[in-house]
């Protein structure tokens, strides 16, 4: 431990000692000159919360700043910003109305608090004056919160779409580079740590659809909650749709999007076909990208970590660097009071989709199915067969339908004879 | 024009009136009531400085709003927020120093006075306690100067590059997709109104000159001046250049790169070769990209347009909605004095190269080729021979080398009697 440098100093209570919390420390302790030098504020980390202090975590932080009382830490008047990085709604919930009902600016990294109690805690930290600042909480390292709350001030936006999920991208560029199935890609994500032992909260969606919901709120200033996502995952998605995709120079990502539709917001996480000359299309391996669409700024992507201890604790230091900036000149930056968002069904819908069929390979079937999908107004933009005799395959793209129309023409698909079973249905990005 | 919007109003004069201006006058005009509601401010151009009052220009502004008194627009108690986008570094530096001393915000999106005089403007803001945003200035609708400024206040930045000139990207694309000449890809630039009948600035590097040293003063904190900067154009790439480094997996951009070597600060454009799977290869046509390496925050990337009115329209208008929202709350967020940077001398500079070099196809003359590589200590990493005879030419891609020792490598080549020439020598990433 240095002696404190020159600059105010800003007394730090930190909330949980995980990865995040850890990494925290030691970018507080290595940047402190540098960040005093640029900013005039000198941090310093002087209690935190664990629920077991007998282990040593090295981090550098003061002798006996380790405390299993986390309400005396946000009670504690030394203490001006508190930061959460323990997770889950409670006791996280409860601990951070505190500090902010006594004044304390709070960064958390807690997309699980806030997909379903934000619009409650960002009302509370208006009331109370002081931040509530959770750039951490959605795509680690990608400033999206930011740039949602100040660059687009003055722009509508229109959608946002996001790779959000680190695990899942993995598993399906793993798929696509080398042909490897969902299992033994899944399993390889296991291996190396970028999947956990119950994968269901990444490759069903839940992770991403949290996400998408804060981001949603943001964008659109209206309260998305994670209930409010229209979720569905990888764990369907085939090699065949893969390779299927490739042939017709797409790849397949799990995105996340946020969407005005009137004065209705569509929220949804779903395995899309994304174009092979789409920017999200580069996005590979472990790394987060949200793409956002205004009606002025027209599109901008961001790229970066989506997770890992550096990287969200260096979020979590800019966080912490405006929010104790801010509550030095007296003010916060608050999200404040937000109505409910109203909710488009997945029935309204429109996108483009990718359809999977196989089919009894004779004359005429092609004729049968492709009037179905015309009888309830979707319209075809390619189809291809593979495989022949008991093997056949067609793999269509549709031009823009909506959802409930595809949905009616799915039904009838599958009460022809022709059809021997409806096989992946993916949307798409595309017209 | 509608009746000004509850919300504190905010009165802007207007320095110039060309696309950027009028498209902010027509945001600002349609977007009041949104930003108003979101904001609590009230956006209003009241006056507009331009060479020339007659012209109907069409924008949403009051009557007599128009005036070629640029003067009086930043000595007028009655604007709140001044704008410079007319351009050129006189009278626009004297004007924005009246407006800063007059206590006034500025928002300008003036690269070429930033390049030059940025460091002595931002000393001046600070002085005069009000902000100097400029975000439009570089990168149009991508929020660069707001991530260094801001999200990375707490990361030691090491190295950011980036597609920041929209009309070599274009000709670059151009001429990787259809493997058209450069003269060609150029002709149809000008044709689509991308680049200029004199397309200099834009395709030896000026322009991505001038914004690389605005991103280096802002990522290091330290002056650098458009002068600082090694430039080098697209005009000797040649579609065997292309070609080439596609055959080596690669594609070809201009990129700006401003890195830290030491304490010393390295800043450079020039054509670069870079592999197919890193994000900046899926940047194309007229989109821009900034790519950010911080020591915790890892690999950033920005993605989005460049060019072109609304978006940087866009652009301004978020930096005037934090100007006008910092100046009510009674501060600035002043870059402040900053010294001058210690400027790394391109001879230190340590990179991968690809050289295209014309030989005799006989025995041994690769072997003596590859000796004059090693006698500089400069390691090849792969080496490909296309043609034969009097067309056989040696493709290298070297490991990282030193540009000093690089060029010593390229006059030694220069002196062998098998070489008849040495073609393109470009850098490369890479290790």
């Amino acid at each position: 431990m240095e002696a404190p440098s020159t600059g105010t100093p800003v007394r730090v209570g930190l909330l949980g000692c995980g990865n995040v919390g850890a990494a925290l420390a030691v970018l507080i302790d290595e940047q402190r000159d540098d960040v005093a030098r640029r900013t005039g504020l000198s941090f310093q980390v002087v209690s935190v919360a664990v629920r077991d202090t007998s282990i040593d975590r090295g981090v550098p932080v003061p002798d006996g700043a380790f405390t299993t009382d986390a309400a005396a830490v946000v009670a504690d008047p030394d203490i001006d910003v508190v930061v959460e990085v323990m997770g889950g709604i409670e006791p996280a919930r409860t601990l951070i109305v505190a500090a902010l009902e006594n004044g304390k600016p709070v960064v958390t990294a807690n997309k699980e608090l806030l997909a379903n109690h934000g619009a409650e805690l960002y009302s509370i930290a208006e009331a109370a004056g002081v931040d509530l600042l959770f750039e951490a909480a959605v795509a680690g390292a990608i400033p999206i919160m930011r740039l949602l709350r100040e660059s687009f001030a003055g722009e509508p936006i229109t959608r946002v779409m996001g790779i959000i999920n680190g695990t899942t991208n993995f598993i399906l560029t793993k798929m696509s580079g080398e042909g490897t199935s969902y299992a033994d890609a899944l399993a390889e994500a296991q291996d190396l740590g970028y999947a956990e032992a119950d994968p269901t909260a990444d490759v069903e969606g839940h992770d991403a659809g949290a996400k998408i919901a804060i981001i949603a709120t943001l964008a659109f200033g209206a309260e998305v909650v994670a209930d409010d996502v229209y979720l569905e995952g990888i764990s369907g998605v085939t090699a065949a749709d893969i390779e299927a995709a490739a042939h017709l120079d797409h790849c397949i990502k799990l995105l996340g999007v946020a969407e005005r539709r009137g004065d209705e917001i569509g929220v949804r996480v779903h395995p899309t076909l994304v174009p092979n000359g789409h920017p999200l299309a580069a996005v590979n391996d472990s790394f987060n990208a949200v793409f956002v669409e205004g009606d002025a700024v027209g599109e901008v992507m961001l790229y970066g970590r989506g997770a890992g201890g550096r990287p969200t604790a260096s979020a979590v230091f800019g966080d912490l660097i405006d929010a104790a900036g801010n509550s030095a000149r007296g003010h916060g930056a608050p999200i404040g009071s937000l109505e409910r968002a109203r909710i488009s069904p997945m029935a309204d819908l429109e996108t483009a989709y990718y359809l999977a069929i196989d089919v009894d390979d004779r004359p005429g079937v092609l004729a049968t199915v492709a009037a179905v999908f015309g009888e309830h107004n979707v319209s075809i933009r390619s189809m291809e067969q593979s495989g022949l005799g008991g093997e056949a395959r067609l793999v269509f793209i549709t031009h823009r339908a909506r959802e409930s129309d595809l949905q009616a023409t799915l039904h009838d698909l599958r009460g022809l004879d022709a059809v021997r079973s409806v096989g992946s249905v993916l949307r798409a990005l595309g017209d």
